[in-house]
């Protein structure tokens, strides 16, 4: 069940109930491909960083250590020993993008492991038997992730097929979920609109889709290669189009400035690698810019990465110190980095949502960016 | 100040008083090299699985970032955010192990840094000056950690230096103490018996040594090579002839047998990689023997790596999820290994304590030995 608390313009304050308890949206989702956080981050420590969702990969499940295991196994949740709400992407942008020489047919797509080599096929049926298996708390649609600068041809019967696809995700994942050693019967779908740049196709493809009547709507293909500025114009085109009484999910984006972006145009759910990826190369993100650990003037730093921050790394150590720890190779400056970035996003999120319940939120907005906007920290 | 508590034949239940907190032992340091304990575990980790004393590496630090950079942040305590007490060793030991091309004189030793190249000249006062920069709770004399199969010839004029450098240790650490900025004016200093698997070398230097009014005294030199049973030998032989008011600490030991062994020996202080190296290979401890992850018999077990353990892997995670992790070289899996070896060592020393307080401390390592036995958990 979704409930919007708030609109300010387009941007929403909602709750959205779940069999593993309430997101307050807007939020921004922790990934955890194949079931643990990178940096030697534990599910004990999201709770320490404020995390409402975990993400995780199907595709690399699947492939490692096989969904059947994790079924046996009681579950993702059980698993990895994390009670509040997981949402398993579909495979098919892993599919399109990691896994080698691949085939497209109306059926799904035949490709090969990253990992071995081993011959996979996968369409609508698998992914949806797959997160079933995995028990996540919302499973996405499988859909083909064309690529931005496709041509319009080829997208427009990309999009039909992913269209095709999604009902037969829905039909399955209606089976599944009433079959009787389904681990979690109440698992949700989101569904997916694509469309490249198009806008006209996407906003056809959302009408398509919107009359479905799915739990959730995400905007897929974008942050792959266009601009920053298409990726607006496409949310002010497409968003309004989709469900209003339906929470919608920005797939892999973004940076802190995307985000603030997306919600004024009217998205609930983030996701992205950003805060892990840049974490674990020294980069931090701060309220007064991004600060790059490695670099020489923080040697004898003794101030934690960003005064007043809550997080478990500025609680306890210094710049200097993570900065020796990263220099020396040591994960564990890994692991504080990603959980100051971690939190930091989190902690953004716990803002937006305040703001928006009071009414501030374009004025929050202008002020975030303008903080961020430093390109290192000069202090 | 050091205190028996309680005598069980030669082994000793204790209590070490220092300026960063009273030591109960015997006691595990646990090894955090380059001021972090490998794995990612941070020094929050440490309070929650029994960690008394932390022991990081003078040439190590010295190297990277430099005891200069550390001295300016206030010491080792507050660069690692560690208020209780630290052993370092006095570099000697990666002298003359890790260094490339070295030269010993009376003065000390040159040599070639591991990471650079660059040549550092290390003396008794070089060590002691590195030592008090750290501000670490206990220094240990710079010595010379002679090869175990050295000749007769060799190892008794290497252990007379040794002395000599002792006493050069005493005077300077003294010295230093006594500075105005010296970070800690209370530092201790242990000294270090040498002589490879000579007893009588060994005997009449623990005699020599025994004289200056050190605050502890180790046994070096041992576990690089000889045999077990060569090690318990020396230790029967010498220990006796250690100033029984003082602490004695076996450098660089080992596995729980060992400690084992040690504690029935008089031995107060040991330190180890294993539990760190074996739990970055997935190699566990428990009371009922060896478990190594990596086997395919732990992929769909769902208990933790030892029921009934309260270390933060087994509090919440299964053997199949840290194989998982493991397996697919997310650093997560080696962190939760350590940090349940760790606690395992740390928690078979509060046994030994508590069985020697009670006066069952033979019968406690007969049966400690008996369960851990087994090559493997075959359950």
């Amino acid at each position: 069940m979704y409930r919007i608390l708030n609109t300010e313009g387009r941007a929403k304050r909602a709750e959205f109930h779940t069999v593993h308890g309430v997101i307050q949206t807007p939020v921004f989702m922790n990934v955890g491909t194949v079931a643990a956080i990178k940096g030697a981050v534990s599910t004990s420590d999201l709770e320490e960083i404020k995390t409402q969702v975990e993400l995780s990969n199907t595709y690399h499940l699947h492939v490692r250590p096989g969904d059947e295991v994790i079924k046996k196994l009681g579950g993702l949740h059980r698993f990895m020993s994390w009670d509040k709400p997981i949402l398993t992407d579909s495979g098919g942008f892993q599919v399109f993008s990691l896994a080698g020489l691949r085939k497209i047919k109306e059926e799904g797509v035949t490709f090969r492991s990253h990992i071995d080599g081993h011959k996979i096929f996968m369409g609508p049926e698998e992914s949806m038997r797959i997160q079933s298996n995995l028990a996540s708390t919302i499973a996405m649609a499988f859909d083909e992730c064309a690529p931005s600068k496709a041509d319009r041809g080829y997208v427009q019967a990309s999009v039909e097929r992913t269209t095709r696809w999604l009902k037969r995700c829905l039909l399955e994942l209606d089976r599944l979920n009433g079959l009787e050693d389904t681990i979690n019967p109440r698992q949700l779908l989101f569904g997916i609109n694509q469309g490249a740049v198009y806008a006209d196709i996407r906003i056809e493809h959302a009408k398509r889709i919107a009359d479905l009547d799915l739990d959730g709507y995400a905007v897929g293909g974008l942050a792959v290669g266009e601009t920053h500025e298409e990726m607006y114009h496409i949310l002010e085109e497409v968003v309004p189009w989709l469900p209003k009484d339906k929470p919608t999910y920005l797939m892999g984006v973004g940076t802190p400035a995307n985000i603030l972006e997306g919600v004024e145009r009217g998205i609930d759910f983030f996701d992205c690698v950003y805060p892990t990826r840049n974490g674990r190369h020294g980069h931090l993100y701060t309220n007064r810019g991004k600060l790059n650990l490695f670099n020489a003037r923080y040697e004898l730093d003794d101030r934690p990465i960003e005064e007043g921050c809550g997080c478990p790394a500025c609680r306890r150590y210094s710049r200097a110190y993570i900065r020796h720890l990263l220099k020396a190779k040591e994960m564990l400056g890994l692991r504080l980095c990603v959980l100051h970035n971690l939190y930091f996003y989190n902690t953004m999120m716990e803002e937006i949502r305040e703001a928006l319940e009071q009414g501030r939120f374009a004025a929050y907005k202008k002020k975030k960016l303008e903080d961020m906007a430093g390109q290192d920290v000069q202090e």
